[in-house]
């Protein structure tokens, strides 16, 4: 695998998005949101999608040119509509939005209508806290996740993330989880490899669990992380998804849609004083990074700290990227006629 | 185990709470958390609290003659005290000004400080579900549950809760989990019949998996659902308890103060037709409902419908009452000279 520079990556993301009409503005953005997942640890969402965009371009899926506008904000709710454009935009607007609807009342949320992928959702949580709120949000998305009990793919892998603000000069708490077991990218990586995935995490097309990552893509589906519970979770993103951000699944084999998010921003200062609440935050991250570990296990982390962690790495060493995704980059780079600067 | 008439233990319930000083109005919200979680299956939640409740009284904990009321409203938030009062009664008001706030602003939300226990958590949501709106609810609580990880005891069985509604004449969807794997009162009953507990719900006190219930009682703890995600979800129901309900675990010893509540209600007509979203909700109810069973299982259910089953048994057959708790419960009512009506 070679470690690859992020400005290296970030700099071919942005001239691949520019290389097929997507204004600069709008590549930086979305550049951004593919490095910072490298940079994360979730390569899952990082530039190992970008072949992925701009086949979504190819085909008709994506207007590489479409500006998201605010459609309506009603109280403490606002309407975005990406208009079938880049994902990562529309999202940021929701979430701007969302944050003003908040300064105002209390409390902001904001849908996004005809999103395509809007990346991983951390960023947009964590920006929230950064405003001093804390930060909530899920999407639904393509059908891959049976429910509980079931074998067939009813729901998205959902990701549901919250940010909360701790004391000031410090990152925010961060939970950005998808709701199946494992997600779908890992099992891509498990076939290519040849590797089995983890027990509980698939079922094949008969409903039997399964290691086997092909019986995923023969008809399987993924099973929700915590059973019922779990499951629970997601089936909550698939019904505001589809309900108020109008990502209807079932539509999806025409992928004009891929996400249906929803953000919310809590006023701290509207409950409690600001600093009282980052000093109780801050009690309770004690509690648990002091927290003696299980056997078996070094230390006890906060959400959000093993990103922090491979973040510092990856910025100093560079991002290992794998070396077939390395190879369609390439490859694309020389078809859309954009150098890669190292 | 008796089957009890739910009518039979909800005037128990009542009489019991009036025999301590509650007005009759408070013992009736009281008594219908108590008996309605009872019927919902969920015993841990149910009459078998009547003689904790009682002893908080006794030892000064609860004031049973307290009023909650609202501190403050401002834009889309509300602030309610419970004055170390009851805690269902504090909890409705506080999912009634949610709903009121968010009628006004299209989201809603509340928190109860100085809470005692606020029962099963999913009737609030699922009344804010039947006035067309999304709920959703979480608390902390006593600290029981090591984070991922870890072995002592940082955070609570932190109840999340939420419900959707359905089609006009339908029950919602409702969803109301601890973010533990196992409720502490199960451990409970597991210890008295010596049974094991499921493994991968407990580590004894030297951080080791176990499924002997006492070693939870000799030091060790409970483990969240769902690995580092359900750890993740129970730590935002810690945090935003601690920080903006005011439930400070590290003071449970004293324990004025049970749950720090949050309920948040989400108006979905601001977002779009409300018969469309139902007809959406019901689209995917569908999905899950039809969705075809894994190997061993007989159907997909939605959340909340086996607890709708279980009621509908309960109230024609009566509530199964376990022995000792039957029998602790006709002690207390000869001690407080309370007549039990078959």
């Amino acid at each position: 695998m070679p470690d690859i520079a992020v400005e290296t990556l970030h700099r071919l993301a942005v001239d691949l998005l520019e290389s097929v009409g997507t204004t600069p503005e709008t590549a930086e953005i979305v550049a951004n949101s593919l490095t910072n997942a490298n940079l994360a640890g979730h390569d899952s969402h990082g530039v190992l999608r970008l072949p992925s965009y701009l086949e979504g371009v190819r085909q008709g899926h994506i207007d590489p040119t479409a500006a998201a506008h605010l459609v309506s904000a009603s109280g403490a709710t606002a309407i975005v509509d990406a208009e079938h454009g880049w994902g990562q935009p529309a999202m940021w607007l929701a979430t701007r939005a969302a944050v003003e609807r908040a300064r105002e009342f209390g409390l902001g949320a904001a849908v996004v209508h005809n999103s395509y992928h809007i990346g991983r959702v951390a960023p947009y949580v964590e920006w929230i806290a950064g405003e001093g709120m804390i930060g909530m949000a899920m999407a639904n998305a393509a059908p891959a996740v049976a429910p509980f009990g079931g074998r067939a793919r009813v729901m998205g892998t959902n990701p549901i993330a919250w940010a909360v603000p701790r004391a000031a000069g410090l990152p925010p708490v961060s939970l950005d989880v998808a709701t199946a077991g494992i997600a779908e990218g890992k099992l891509r990586v498990a076939r290519a490899k040849g590797f089995p995935v983890p027990a509980g995490n698939v079922v094949d097309r008969e409903g039997r669990p399964t290691t086997e990552p092909a019986d995923f893509y023969a008809g399987g589906a993924l099973v929700p992380f915590g059973a019922h519970k779990g499951s629970g979770f997601s089936l909550l993103a698939q019904f505001i998804g589809r309900g108020l951000a109008g990502m209807d699944p079932s539509s999806y084999d025409g992928p004009r849609g891929v996400n249906g998010p929803f953000v919310l921003a809590i006023d701290v200062a509207r409950f409690t004083d600001s600093d009282h609440f980052r000093a109780e935050v801050e009690a309770q991250c004690d509690a648990v990074t002091c927290c003696p570990p299980a056997e078996g296990v070094d230390a006890v982390l906060l959400p959000g700290q093993p990103e922090l962690a491979t973040r510092a790495t990856r910025e100093r060493e560079g991002v290992p990227v794998a070396e077939t995704t390395w190879a369609e980059l390439v490859a694309l780079a020389k078809e859309r006629d954009v150098a890669i600067e190292p």
